[in-house]
């Protein structure tokens, strides 16, 4: 009984929050900004991937940043160190970001006319893969030390992500991390994925994501 | 006006939940069988570490695992490969695990007539921590890759679990981990908490926990 009545709940705010995020979408598609939400377990290296992202791509376009945390403000201050303006949502408890949230964020950064938006949602692989932000690109994160077997236990999460960035490669000398039978995994449940390794902590293979992302917004501004 | 109603949903359903639990509590507590919840992130060490407490304790205890898994069997495999009889729930979705489910799996193995039942719950630092599964202990890791901010970010994870334990340690050399200072984080939410630094790859301080655990099986079968 109970878990019935929850289901129905959660698709009818489902329901609700997808035609919030296709408006979201469409608003900034007007505006030429691209929004990019930036998911992983804790720990994975969002907070460093934006801290590297903003170092190759602050001197060409204008970004800015939303920071999701249940609680505290240390990622947005961080961010706001590296001199772009960062709106850091405190979800009070909840576990994912949803359109409405998102919402919030955008109309604080509105002032700014920027051309790429980072979200760095709540640190979960479950909850916020089945919540659409508004995003035009979704982006994962994994990192070395959880293990190649993640694609197995959280499949939803990979299936819906345009970009994988496998971070902390640094750690693969201590580790038995497989990243062929990784590749295989993610790449069965989402064969156009594009799986880039990067370390955050050494810099190394940064350079990819910063091409790949600094093409999309190309694109986007140009209105391909 | 759509948030305020989920609130109002959660509530009435972690009301439900409340109650499921209690019930379990009691019915395990008459049975003398201990019941542990363990919680982490993805890929934390959760399986290996059940597989070093099954290693450390089945010559002299009787010991049954449920695992929960969004997808997949891979966990309850391996501990199945150990010796002891293991259930995997598969949440379908589902970020966590309740007093409900739980009992389906505590049924599953009732005829076992287990001191020690440890609960694998989905790997997230976030929804977990909401729902009472009914278990007498809460238990957590924190792998020193996910970094030392992280009672910041997961506040009540770690306000509500009475042991703390700190995998990975032998990842420490290649990282900035401040263990002072995530000791110090965490006793400010939760003074009576039990810190454990383990490496559940080497096997450094496994004996700490095995060592708390036995004695918290003897007292439960003692009736203290």
């Amino acid at each position: 009984m109970e878990e019935v009545r929850l289901i129905e709940v959660k698709e009818e705010i489902l329901a609700d929050n997808n035609q919030v995020a296709a408006g979201v979408r469409d608003q900034l598609r007007n505006k030429k900004t691209l929004l990019v939400n930036l998911m992983s377990s804790p720990g994975s290296g969002k907070t460093s991937l934006i801290l590297r992202t903003v170092e190759g791509l602050k001197q060409g376009l204008k970004i800015g940043v939303i920071e999701a945390d249940i609680d505290s403000k240390v990622d947005a201050e961080k961010v706001a160190a590296s001199g772009i303006p960062a709106i850091q949502l405190r979800t009070g408890g909840f576990c994912h970001l949803d359109a409405t949230m998102v919402t919030q964020g955008i109309d604080a950064l509105a002032e700014n006319d920027l051309d790429l938006i980072i979200i760095e949602n709540v640190g979960n692989l479950v909850c916020p893969a089945e919540f659409d932000t508004g995003a035009h690109k979704n982006v994962m994160i994994l990192s070395v030390p959880e293990g190649d077997d993640k694609p197995l236990k959280y499949p939803l999460m990979f299936s819906i992500c345009n970009v994988l960035l496998i971070n902390k490669i640094d750690y693969l000398s201590l580790s038995d991390f497989d990243m062929a039978a990784l590749r295989k995994r993610v790449l069965a449940l989402n064969p156009g994925i594009k799986i880039i390794e990067v370390s955050c902590k050494t810099g190394a293979g940064i350079d990819n994501w910063i091409a790949w992302l600094g093409q999309e917004v190309e694109s986007f501004r140009s209105g391909q």
